[in-house]
């Protein structure tokens, strides 16, 4: 009965496994924003290397991981998957249930995945500054400490409220030699018209993304760098699944459903691409992402063309969207606040290859208690709602009274997340209605594109 | 060049290595502080499991570890070795720096190694509650994790000040089901009578100690657990040393020098007592406990008679002691704020088998951020201790142009620890001075024994 599946560190994968030579259709096109027109890989050279505008649309479906990569992966790679023997028996399914756990990074979450190789592809392309935004911070420390590891200089635009409340992950960023900047900053253009108009402003995550790209499109040598949605990040994070799949060989065992939770989509990419080419080929396996909500992008949003952030800035990409003008709710799962999804995610969801479920948060919080106490592990918010859609799972199980093979991605620990559990505990979490008016409003605004 | 060294979960160490047999005198004994007499087993009966008691005085080399505590064990254990490939450059050093990451435990230290075995022998016990004190929450997160997987209760004593002032890792304990009370407390009379002569008290170590041992002496159901100091402490980390010796085996190295920080002595004593039988055998190898040097216990004590807490309730044991009223100055590696030291440390230290050395806390934070910023993680403060030992030895080894095999135990992470980097970065950590005349003073209240 074993309780942990590990890897040698020569099995950590060669190759990223890429989707889209495996999806039904061919990939929507993504519109210049000021052009309305296909957007052209020139386009966003100011702010990309090549070589990951070239990941943004290759069509091969496995990429070589550079080796100096696999090295700095092997710090904490390959990630262990466990079964859940003891969430099992407190359940009393027969379900038998799998988790891969990413919270082993020195990040503590599945975000230095993507953030190793953007950074050392900007190295290669001699940059030497990246800039980026963050809200609660875990997106900015894992790129600070992937930008240690390059010697690449590190700008952090960090949403003001995330900055003055939550100072913890700040001091982290600074440790490993970030510059945390509060946004909005008067580092920028669009920084310095925000706090004219009002300087008094929380800043949200829209502005930051603004101030970080105008950051980057104004310097010759700093990029920008994101920490989900983007198909190159995607592309990244499917090592996950890569690995996890091979741990179930060895266990014996083929998933019957997976489940990752789901906000800009990375994190469930990971988990579940790998799996797309099994489907594909007949195996019988569901591929659910799980999302708040209060914020149910795959589960009440529309697919149509809508922009990235709230100023219109990035590229129009087809995708499930809320609108972009929706600010979702203050929950503590604040990694899955994202109006829409990623593109590829939101294709393979469109075309029925790809399930979605939205939870509240207290019942995440319930779920993320029930296995901190029977496996040890405290789930970062985020990742509670890929262990509510297990624990759904595996009790159908034991009411339908069957087997089956569940496999969830535990994305990250919660050490950092101390104040949302004391919350829950105090029975002061707050599960937000579902914002119909809201959604409905700011999916008035969407573009018109073709 | 490997990075990391990994072993199987059938590695894991069947057996915990007692030094007692290889000590070269027969151990002091320890004192009843009501008779003056030799503590007899009958003593302890009232806090401690029998199982507990025999490993304290056990005279067998190798006590077999119960296969339901290495399943426990399994969830990160084996622990892995790496060599740090990063800091040797940046240390431009011809040594070879070897260091074993215990922070990969879901408490993120060292302290789960015996939380786990004390938790499962007083279980077999019939215990059903345990009681323990915790300054900064470490050793009481550990006990709450242990209890949460053999269904035992929790009750933690927390230091008042430490309870109000640093709320996350009493969140922590609550997240694993321990109820967490601050002390003073009206639950015990020694705690209401403190409470009575001095409502504000900020609380202390030593008040909570005496309240959790109270506790579990006037309750049948319900024990006394200890995080460190203790022999059977000890004995259950040597998992620690066991792992590193057989990873550094398969890297086809002995060291030359091994670093461990030490407080009450259970860190240290894991990661070096299993060396000790090499250093018997004629192998060449310096074991170096390194404390800080505002509390330097073993660098300026004295080796004698003392009691292990202020209130003088626990037996009287001959170590290296700064007097039991000696109370160390605020420093943030609060796990290594003791006033004495592990009895059996402080035999082998006096023995000459170990040696030691004491630095201030900004020369220690200032090894952890070179650290962090070339191998990735963070570590605690108590961990930089012996990462500065590490550093200076390998700065050594550079400057005499000689290799050499360091290896060190990185005790913990420093995801709890964000405000201690945050006042290291801003220029606001003090050197506390040598407190000489503050530990003259308690050095006089020593006990008159034998």
């Amino acid at each position: 009965m074993q309780t942990k599946i590990v890897l040698r560190d020569d099995q950590i994968p060669k190759a990223w496994y890429n989707v889209i030579p495996d999806m039904p259709g061919s990939l929507a096109p993504v519109i210049n924003p000021r052009t309305g027109a296909p957007a052209a890989p020139e386009d966003l050279t100011p702010i990309f290397p090549m070589s990951l505008i070239e990941q943004e649309v290759s069509e091969q479906r496995w990429i070589e991981i550079p080796e100096e990569v696999r090295k700095v992966y092997q710090l904490w790679r390959p990630s262990p998957l466990y079964r859940a023997h003891r969430l099992e028996a407190a359940l009393k399914t027969p379900a038998r249930i799998y988790y891969k756990y990413e919270g082993v990074s020195p990040a503590g979450s599945h975000k230095p995945n993507t953030a190793i190789p953007q950074s050392w592809y900007n190295k290669q392309a001699g940059i030497k500054r990246l800039a980026t935004e963050t809200g609660a911070g875990q997106w900015g420390c894992s790129l600070a400490l992937a930008n240690s590891f390059f010697g690449i200089e590190t700008t952090v635009y960090m949403v003001r409220v995330s900055f003055t409340q939550k100072p913890y992950r700040k001091n982290l960023m600074e440790v490993w030699g970030a510059d945390v900047i509060p946004s909005p900053s008067e580092l920028t253009e669009v920084g310095r018209r925000i706090l004219e108009e009002s300087p008094d402003t929380p800043g949200s995550l829209g502005i930051a993304i603004s101030e970080a790209v105008e950051d980057a499109a104004t310097h010759d040598d700093t990029n920008y760098a994101l920490g989900s949605v983007l198909n190159h990040v995607c592309l990244h994070q499917t090592v996950i699944g890569l690995e996890a799949k091979e741990q179930l060989r060895m266990a014996g065992e083929k998933p019957d459903v997976i489940f990752g939770a789901c906000g800009g989509g990375s994190n469930f990419a990971g988990i579940a691409f790998p799996f797309v080419r099994d489907k594909a080929n007949g195996q019988d396996i569901r591929l659910v992402a799980v999302e708040p909500a209060s914020c149910p992008t795959l589960t009440k949003g529309v697919y149509a063309y809508d922009y990235g952030d709230i100023a219109k800035l990035t590229p129009i990409t087809k995708m499930y969207t809320l609108g972009h003008d929706f600010v979702p709710p203050g929950i503590h799962a604040g990694g899955l606040r994202y109006h829409g999804d990623s593109a590829l995610v939101s294709q393979l969801r469109h075309e029925g290859i790809v399930d979605a479920v939205a939870y509240p948060q207290n019942a995440c919080f319930e779920a993320a208690l029930l296995f901190t106490r029977s496996e040890g592990i405290v789930p970062a918010p985020e990742s509670s709602h890929a262990i509510k859609g297990a624990v759904d799972e595996a009790v159908r199980a034991r009411e339908e009274g069957r087997e089956r093979t569940i496999l969830f991605c535990l994305s990250g620990h919660g050490n950092f997340d101390m104040t949302a559990y004391e919350d829950y505990l105090a029975g002061r979490l707050v599960d937000y209605a579902y914002p119909e008016e809201l959604i409905r409003s700011s999916l008035a605004n969407l573009p018109e594109v073709g």
